[in-house]
């Protein structure tokens, strides 16, 4: 575990980069304030980055253009690896067909249709439509009546025995500098517990996140896990996960780890980072640029 | 462990009965049929007996009406043990003043209330009273909005060191026959895990439940755990408490336990009763009464 | 919450003082250098105290003659409260009958027989006693072979529908000023988590621990939970269960608790003691003693 | 979900079969009866398999060789995937030198060696090597004395800001018809909750095993995970593991789930196979073979 002044230093090292996005790359008040020469910088080196997001709010493609509204071209929808596309393909691959009911918004359950598989919000479920229900997922914290339709997916799958997938490990994400909010991975674990069977969870610190990404790069390239670095500011999250999948992981401090804590953190859980660094910011001062 | 055919018979043995309420001596729908018979026989036998219920949604006095309008005029606000009692202890003793935040019914509130210290819906929780704010409890699932209040609830937690107090650890209560609700045991249980801080509960299986009705008894005469039999439906409150108390206890089968699962259920949690017995209805017949 | 510089002024305000054992009057050491003046000083004032401790290891009356052989006569049998008394109550009214198989010394299991009910170690439960074997207990971490005798109490548990106690709730215990030792109710928590069914448990935070306290006070004397005062070094035990069971609660800093991390502590559990004291050691200056 | 007669039909759908070793094609006294026709069939019909199994007892060579001894040659050293395969591959790519302390046999450490790396048993831990250990290893229930080196264990974890692996999640395995042995899982489980650090496991159900398994097959062909099927007997590890990942599952009875209680289960956990199977023994009669 070492400290490193200029993150520039740690991309020169790797072949490809892994980012966390909030409080990585942006923040409730939008980006992180100079992380823009960061992707100039990975762009000038020819450096692969993909964004390995829990989130699933929104498609790759919404995710892609909310960050070219926030300025930042570069990051595009192939570059977005997120929780959402886990799910995704988890349904195309083990739900063949029926109704997908979900707890989310509109945006969110959109992505996950396709032929043959139709969404409906949890508050629509009802006895005409009861016997079709094949599966539940839970999107976002946003979009539906906590109280109606956590108490419907209660006795949903109290009496179905169908697979409910959590699209979002989270169970809090800021909302601002002093607020959070229970993010859905919080409520699907409460839904859990009152109803006693086991969801399935997409989402880092779980491998499956980071093979998914892994996967992508080796569609058209071999690499190797020593040549993929993480960027995180979660120990529990992006860098547990990061760690046991056998990447070099860098902690910034940025975001949910601040300076004052990192050294307690670190020894008060044992995960421990390959590197601390303040942020994810290049500096670009005497580089030919 | 005994299956017992009558249970005017375990009644015999015992000095005092402590019952559980829903799924003993009350369901969804109204009273369990025939238990007034119980409380005739309780009574010509004077015999002692006593609610104790994880209800903190009302006052003793409330709920004893409840019973009179099912017609069951035997149960007295005196007879009641309810987990908002010792929540009401607890604040009596341990929280001298400012204003108690609530989630719950105006009900579940008026009753904790005193003189010194105040009660409000963690809705009307703002910049003008938030430093005045002492205490937070969970009172009933009921009467706020869920999305709104928990995520100020949560908030709250984050930023004072006060304590928070779950006055109901249920999980989930029956609605009817076929659905059930989450309770605000389950709800306090999510926003523990988001905070990460250590919340107080009460409610069976809990002792502190029932030395507050073994309290009780002792303040007018002297009673041995040994003459005290507990009846409840639920394995993991009403028997687990009442045995590891070191009380008799029998499980009825009119509730959450149900004939074709109680073997299986017993073995599986090791949570083992006195008695077994169909139901806690007195069978009259044969009795000069 | 207050900082107090003299602990006298503390027992000034109460009746009675409960102490936690280790931490607060003795350490792996020994004493705590000075606490025999805090015995002093309630002798001379005629209050009340007792020793209540999350231990089962000996009887009492060998707990009050370890504290003599330490120099600190005053600590009598009966001032004693212990989580093994819980565990031989709990025998008393509950098993009846047949033999008690027991991890732990001879010295544990002494204790907690009476006529009619033997004791066992577990590497001597054979085919030969095993349909006889009607309780398990979990005493010590001391007197058996970790390796054989916890699998054969998995197995016992496996096989027979028999209550399972710990003896003693606390996962690990100092053993220097820099090692633990793997406590009992670590052990413990291990076997059931194996096993999948339901263990009793006796120690504090449980009310039970304080309960027994205070019944053995109103045995011959009015009290009420507010002239009380728990002094304890561990937020998450002795002050925790303090607090809920109604008392007011003192945190020392003699034991799990250092000063450097105190704050820390306090605000990332929630957990609050009325009062924070360097010690329990009384400072008898400026006293006619 | 659906019955399925004879094996045969669902190794006909799939290119590739994943097999769970213990329960499966293996029990306590030796191969499930009829197992090598499967194998036989395999062969024959040139289908690729592979067992995934939670096993860091031996290497893969090792455990290919009690294949062999048993009467299955078929199973070869580079058919097997296992948990210590991937702690392997773990210290390969984060713990670049030191000691790697060890609890377990000399068989699972010599495996996880290489050069710049030493392992060495708990038990010799002591004050002149105590710098130089960079990792905790969990690998087998055996070789060590629990009392004395899990105590050890806790104390190096608490001293040491070092990563802790285990490498089989397995909280207990069958011994015998009756009896059960508490495994390194389980064991580490409670080394864990002692030190309060996070440990790092490998292991079904977490996807890393499929991913392991997965990417040795497209080493050398292409292959899609609906093309796959996970065989196994235990529903909240091969069932629950193989569906996360994405494959289809068999449900198997030859081990850990009982036909007398595979509806109960599988609706309590709510973990369901894509078929259920009496066994994994294929039916050869009325094939020219």
């Amino acid at each position: 575990m070492r400290r490193i002044e200029n993150f520039r230093s740690i991309i020169d090292k790797y072949k490809v980069v892994f980012f966390d996005a909030f409080g990585v790359i942006k923040n409730y008040s939008g980006l992180v304030p100079g992380i823009e020469k960061t992707f100039a910088y990975l762009e000038s080196e020819k450096k692969e980055y993909y964004i390995v997001t829990n989130d699933a709010s929104r498609s790759p493609v919404q995710l892609a253009e909310s960050y070219h509204k926030m300025g930042l071209p570069a990051i595009t929808q192939d570059r977005i690896v997120s929780s959402g596309m886990l799910t995704k393909e988890y349904l195309d691959l083990k739900v063949q067909d029926g109704i997908v009911a979900y707890l989310g918004t509109l945006d969110s359950a959109h992505y996950i249709e396709r032929s043959g598989l139709h969404t409906l919000p949890m508050s629509e479920v009802n006895e005409s439509n009861f016997d079709k229900v094949s599966a539940l997922i839970f999107l976002d914290d946003e979009g539906f009546n906590w109280c109606d339709d956590l108490n419907k997916a209660v006795n949903l799958m109290r009496k179905k025995t169908i697979p409910a997938i959590v699209a979002n490990t989270d169970r809090a994400y800021p909302l601002s500098a002093t607020n959070v909010s229970i993010a859905i991975g919080g409520i699907a674990a409460m839904v859990e517990s009152v109803v006693g069977k086991q969801f399935i969870r997409f989402g880092k610190p779980d491998s499956q996140m980071f093979m998914f990404a892994y996967d992508l790069i080796r569609e058209y390239r071999q690499i190797s896990k020593s040549e993929i670095v993480m960027v995180g500011d979660t120990l529990n999250t992006d860098i547990l996960g990061g760690n046991k999948f056998g990447l070099d992981t860098v902690l910034v401090l940025t975001g949910n780890t601040l300076e004052k804590d990192v050294e307690t953190r670190i020894t008060a859980s044992g995960i421990m980072p390959t590197y601390i660094c303040e942020s994810a910011v290049v500096d670009l001062s005497g580089l030919d640029f």
